[in-house]
């Protein structure tokens, strides 16, 4: 059965509120069982893409940040809570993008002996905690250096990783971790991206970095140019950057109204 | 608290197969509570787009087929067992769109006296299915005509709505198929649509017919064309259609390797 072999991990940042032992025993009370939300918050920083993990104290491997959702809260409530709890940020664009529920997506073998030798594991296993649990993924993207990653006193670490230089995944939070990099880059077809992640001012090829980061791949400058400039979202500013004796690329900024649309429409550039 | 106001209606199929007080007092052994799955189930044919809804005995309204989730079937399991069941259909495509968990998203002023004055109401409030529910939207977008909707016991009818023109819907079924209209309207950016949907050999006028019938709006035919044509998704026939006099226009078929190439790539004709 499910109950002998999977453990939640998705422990709610609200369990620093309540005391532990309460919260194992009387936790399903005031949270909604066997449903939790995990967060893949990406930060884009200089041409770097990074996603915010959280290790345990006492089990090895780093995993989402996520939580229950609490009876009296929508389950949009609960994401932005927990992302708040872990980044201090608020009114960040997180956006739901596919709800996990294989039955053994708890477990896999690495997991299995990571899990079974952690205090939580023994503690939880007989509980509410120790049944199946489905989560519901969303995403943010945000500028780097806005966030501050706060552990909370469960946590070990909570921190910053290169997606290409992952660590050991927990559960089933590596395949959340590609199912969101797949979704934003499909995504990336039909809407425009960049606002709140640029600069207010920015030049053509830093935008195309920004592309070219969230794909991990390189596009044709002339080819980028052509099309992200025929989706009428950027404004051309009468100034231009310095970066060399003969390069001065000139600077735009979103039109946010149109870039407003462009979202609402979903209108992008198609790379 | 929600338990007074809300109640679970997605019963599931399986129902029929226990005694109705049982499933009310033990149906959670079996099932997780809290947490359904609810199909929005379009049918395609001759230029209409329907959805499958059923009603209850016993209430006015109209509602997508759903259930629960038995403890030992995952997700997409238990959502491809739902449309079995009511479609006699199987190896449908059917794909996670969103997951809503609004507050009191079983409750509206209309559905509250519907379902206040419902047999099921009355019987169900005090026990697991007058919880909150959370629900996951999957869709299938099929052959109309090759589905054989079959409603069970608890059900007056199931039958096929024409989306133009729904009957008042319960819960916030309205707002699931929206969801998933709006989210068919824009994968057709990036996706091919019509394998399965059309028969074998087509014309590029049918195929534009059903692009325009999911998009309710028409396109232009030579930019149709040509953007279609270029996805390098249709073999052309060395057939032609007699419709006509002057008209015979070449009848076409799906590259099936290329097609769900497309299909996996994010590729589509940026409509």
């Amino acid at each position: 059965m499910c109950k002998n072999h999977t453990i939640i991990f998705t422990f709610v940042i609200m369990v620093q509120k309540m005391d532990m032992a309460d919260f194992i025993s009387n936790g399903f009370k005031q949270f909604i069982p066997q449903l939790s939300i995990d967060c893949t918050i990406f930060g884009y920083h200089e041409n770097q893409l990074k996603v915010l993990l959280r290790s345990w104290k006492g089990v090895d491997g780093w995993c989402l940040p996520g939580g229950y959702i609490d009876r009296s809260e929508s389950i949009e409530e609960a994401a932005h809570r927990i992302l708040n709890e872990r980044t201090g940020l608020t009114n960040v664009f997180l956006q739901q993008y596919y709800t996990f529920g294989d039955l053994r997506r708890l477990m896999n073998p690495g997991n299995e002996i990571l899990l079974k030798s952690s205090w939580l594991y023994k503690d939880a296993r007989g509980s509410w905690l120790g049944d199946r649990t489905i989560s519901i993924g969303y995403y943010a993207l945000i500028e780097f250096s806005k966030a501050v990653p706060k552990p909370d006193e469960f946590s070990k670490d909570c921190a910053w990783w290169d997606i290409q230089n992952l660590p050991v995944l927990l559960f089933d939070h590596e395949q959340m971790i590609n199912k969101a990099i797949n979704t934003i880059r499909t995504q990336l077809k039909y809407q425009p991206v960049g606002l709140n992640l640029l600069p207010n001012k920015f030049t053509l090829p830093e935008l195309q970095k920004l592309y070219e980061t969230i794909l991990d791949r390189t596009i044709d400058r002339r080819n980028f140019q052509k099309k992200i400039l025929s989706l009428g979202v950027l404004k051309r500013l009468d100034q231009r950057r310095k970066i060399g004796a003969h390069r001065s690329p000139s600077l735009f900024t979103f039109d946010k109204v149109k870039y407003k649309r462009a979202l609402s429409e979903s209108k992008g550039p198609g790379f």
